[in-house]
């Protein structure tokens, strides 16, 4: 039995890897990061996620405001969705993973962790550079060679859903039992979900092509979900 | 002329490569980390350092003390100081430079910067595994992956004092008119240096070997400075 750490957003990637870790028997601790995002109500899916997974859990605040530039951490619109985007969104926080991820290795360095579990993604991935696989490879590197000695030298990140599409991560996750219903995934930050921004229509998308049917609560659900629901029905 | 960040601890190193960075032309920003160090001097004397050399400043906050573990952001003693010190120091907070140069990676790729100028050293480097010349060619590395398009996608971390002892450091800064006077090293954080703490000791050292009087005060100077003040006497 390892010790892992686990990014926890309270999105449905990070629940279905928190549900995979927990699967595979590894020590696993909770991290969820503060970062001033407008959808608070991502803090309380991932520590109602990481209660029902029976996972410690630990916040971590750091402003990302005072770094700028995204619609996730300031006053600006959110982007209309769009499932088929080019180029990065205006969602896009510089940096992010890259961020998450030094803080997580020094955490797993203090606690003797030898794995970093993420849910990144680099298929439906939204455009973000810190989500590919490539990059993903490299920060492992980097924190392997920037950490102090014991486990954390020895470090991985392990991103399970890397190569999956949104379908096979539901299916994936449903399969394990991920507590879905707790997920938080909207851009709009509302108490429903809006059903139009990027996110809502990615997870939805997800959701119907796995053949499932969401759980959370939409605002309005976009045409080609209805269609589903209708299909279902029959 | 190029847009650069120089990560400004108000210490005798990073004072020096933004000493360097400036008279090498290129359009500098200055960045400091108030990470709840014991020695809040430090950020007083970054604040004075950048405003000498006419650097505009900015500051980040990030507590590391919720990361934890090091006698530099807790309330622990500070190891009394040794010169030849094997193995990591009680000062060590892990991954901080990782932490550092990710935000600062973020925050070049924001401004168009394509330098990030660092003043890790890998002689008198106390220890540290996030100051190797292997981690920094990794961090780059990483940056340029994680980052979005433009000049960050090409971005270099330079570490001039990499493979400068710290006399070579001193006289480097000595010559191009460094303002040593405003700088602050000691780990204990009082109004005066100690003169008694790895920091101290490795200053005091340098200044020593570089044969140069150091400008700061010291409550009392370690035997071999002493030594040295009285051979400069004769």
């Amino acid at each position: 039995m390892s010790k892992a750490l686990v990014l926890m957003s309270g999105g449905l990637d990070s629940t279905t890897v928190a549900t995979y870790a927990k699967s595979r028997g590894d020590e696993i601790f909770g991290l969820s990061f503060n970062y001033g995002q407008r959808h608070v109500i991502e803090m309380e899916s991932s520590r109602r996620v990481a209660e029902r997974l029976g996972v410690e859990r630990k916040v971590i605040n750091i402003d990302m405001r005072q770094i700028g530039s995204s619609s996730l951490t300031s006053e600006s619109e959110v982007d209309e969705g769009s499932v088929n985007r080019e180029g990065i969104p205006n969602t896009y926080v510089p940096g992010r993973n890259i961020i998450f991820l030094s803080i997580a290795g020094a955490l797993a360095d203090i606690k003797g962790a030898s794995k970093i579990y993420i849910g990144v993604n680099s298929v439906d991935y939204s455009g973000y550079p810190d989500c590919r696989p490539d990059f993903i490879g490299s920060m492992q590197n980097t924190l392997r060679l920037g950490l102090a000695n014991g486990p954390s030298s020895n470090l991985s990140i392990i991103a399970p859903l890397q190569k999956l599409s949104k379908a096979e991560i539901v299916r994936m996750g449903t399969e394990l039992g991920a507590p879905y219903e707790l997920t938080y995934s909207c851009y709009r930050g509302g108490t429903k979900s809006c059903g139009h921004c990027d996110s809502c229509l990615l997870r939805l998308k997800g959701f119907m092509e796995a053949g499932i049917e969401d759980p959370l609560q939409y605002i309005e659900y976009p045409d080609f979900y209805l269609d589903f629901l209708k299909r279902k029905k029959k």
